[in-house]
């Protein structure tokens, strides 16, 4: 297989085992650009039977991917484009994740640092998932832009938690900690910082090694859960909110608050929560 | 807004959070009146958009609700005119907990002391639950009765945790502590008390200054599981207990030892199971 | 009622209670014999109504069920037999998981020591199941033999636990330890091995002293999941590996490597990979 050109994407394999090390500065933002490099490696690596599994990590310690970025709002027409190599989706963010799903190695994510917005769909859309104690965090924290969780973020955590505690994930909007994501079934583990490479490469090489046939039998026996009814649902709900101004002016009021940069993004919950005792009617 | 006069519910509401303190003396049981008076302030608070977060607590330190009233065996019809204002159902505490299921209002049980019975499953019809770790105890104990969970609770488990773990909380029939119902999925999260207050008030006030819209897209995305099939096959399998002599003999006999006073309500479960072994044919 | 003669289950019965030894030297496989025996005792309790509550345990402390036996790879025929005495199903083993289901009688393991592959299968098909912390281990290593769990396995996972962590166990196929089977939803608890007796015992008298009625109207309530479709769909992904020719080399080069010894069978995940490493083409 030749590796296709990519810039945000550090991809080595060895053993059956795809690395890939997420580096788009500053924070890891979920970009159109990032997500076409997703989608190209995606592809190649779905025709290459010799890899089995695929690692996801970052070249930032502090996030892994920080989450959309949020000026989209100024250029909604960026991710056309990624869209049209995607599976049939009601948006293009919930179409990333099904092709996530679909794809035919098993994938794990190592999240050392922080996941918000569609960083954490990304988190739950992979296969398996282990998270360090001490510095890992996972957010649906759109609820803080005026919006929900639209690209499949409710369905899966549906899947994975109560409907309690997605509903505290959701409208809590807090950042949780690897611990209690955890206990809530959102990741498979957390593990301690200093444990986290060794117990992924260890199960990442023996799933790798397995005889022919074994993880796509596995995936076969433990299919996806059917998510289409849910999606549409989701996507109404995310798009009926969208549209609304508190929305715009959130993404736009972060954006100059300093999302998107590294320290405004370490405490991104407390900056939009600022913004909106600012700009909510009173 | 106005209040409806209320004489077992203390409601005060500030920045968008109804704070209910239900206060039914002695052990806060869930008798016709206080569920007319619940359905009467949902009715109200569903009509106000102002309001966006309820949260359940009580006056009674040791007791949140205790359970359904026991002499309801000698009042049968006694739920028959709060069952008219209510959704339809196999049965009026069916109907009730689809009624707060139904509200537009997030809704939070703050659970410093035990829920048993028809209490235990007034907290699992709500969206979250937050309990005390010392001090909070949840319990279907309606086998010690000689039935079984008849409000939705069998289904409200297997929302929320396995079907191994909902046998043995059913037919086991303990109080389970806080930590024990956190790790089973029963509540959204155990807490210590002292910190207790201020989570769930934190996260009140968050969630109800959120944007408009937000909590009803978040309900709309993350529904309720079609509930409907469950309670008719909950209904008849508590209702062919319900009409045997060992449910009747159980209920009155309890009663009778001291059921529904504060200090045979704390180890209730003991309570029922010495009388049985009384009562039980050898 | 009359116990039949069986040498490999030793019974007793009290106070409602059956206890079930399994006993079949030297590591407790599930073999034939010991399947047919399990199915002769199930269908005289289930005609029993005296009998409320099955408690199974191990004579062996070290292997509750080691696994099926691996020597059917030269006897494919051997379960024909007992598949004639249990429900249709695409397989025996899922049969047999059915059967189990299908008991009456409310069901608990007591899991002292190791249960992999079918004896793993026989844990989850249980109703309840609670395990020593420091000493049992609970493993779906089929895909170290290059199959996947076909008795139903891969379905009670997924009734259990999310995707992801179903996809870690099947694909992973290590040794679980009773505290992370538990964070799993795998078993009802982890206990100290101290307290495993005590607790259980009871648990299972708690529950064989309710007024009669109860345990059905609480399956009847708390119905298994309909596993139609899903257990069509393993027994297809699983039979599909069964016949590569891996499969086969694991299998009888396990045996001859010391599976279904009792040092063998320790590390049995260890002796699979190792020859795995030696048989696997390069």
């Amino acid at each position: 297989m030749t590796l296709p050109h990519l810039s945000r994407l550090i991809v080595t394999i060895d053993a059956g085992v795809a690395r890939v090390v997420i580096d788009n500065p500053p924070v890891n933002v979920l970009d159109a650009a990032l997500a076409g490099e997703l989608v190209t490696l995606l592809d190649v690596l779905r025709d290459d039977p010799t890899v089995r599994v695929i690692v996801f990590e970052s070249a930032n310690p502090d996030f892994f991917i920080a989450h959309v970025d949020m000026t989209l709002i100024d250029t909604p027409t960026a991710f056309d484009e990624v869209a049209r190599r995607l599976p049939a989706a009601p948006n293009p963010f919930q179409a990333l994740a099904l092709r996530l799903r679909a794809q035919p190695q098993l994938t794990i994510v190592k999240l050392e640092g922080q996941a918000r917005g569609g960083g954490a769909e990304f988190v739950a859309a992979a296969d398996l998932s282990f998270a360090a104690l001490e510095s890992a965090g996972l957010g649906q924290i759109e609820a803080l832009m005026g919006i929900l969780p639209g690209g499949a973020g409710t369905q899966l955590l549906s899947e994975r938690t109560t409907r309690g505690r997605a509903l505290e994930i959701v409208l809590g909007a807090d950042l949780f900690d690897a611990a209690t994501a955890e206990r809530y079934g959102w990741i498979n583990r957390a593990l301690p910082a200093a444990d986290l490479d060794g117990f992924v490469d260890r199960l990442a090489r023996n799933i790798a090694a397995l005889p022919e046939g074994v993880i796509a039998a596995a995936k076969t026996a433990l299919p996806p859960l059917d998510l289409d009814v849910g999606l549409q649902r989701e996507h109404d709900a995310w798009a009926g909110l969208f549209t609304r101004p508190a929305a715009e002016a959130l993404i736009r009021g972060g954006l100059k608050d300093g999302a998107q940069t590294p320290d405004g993004e370490r405490t991104l919950e407390a900056l939009l929560r600022r913004l909106w005792e600012r700009l909510r009617p009173t």
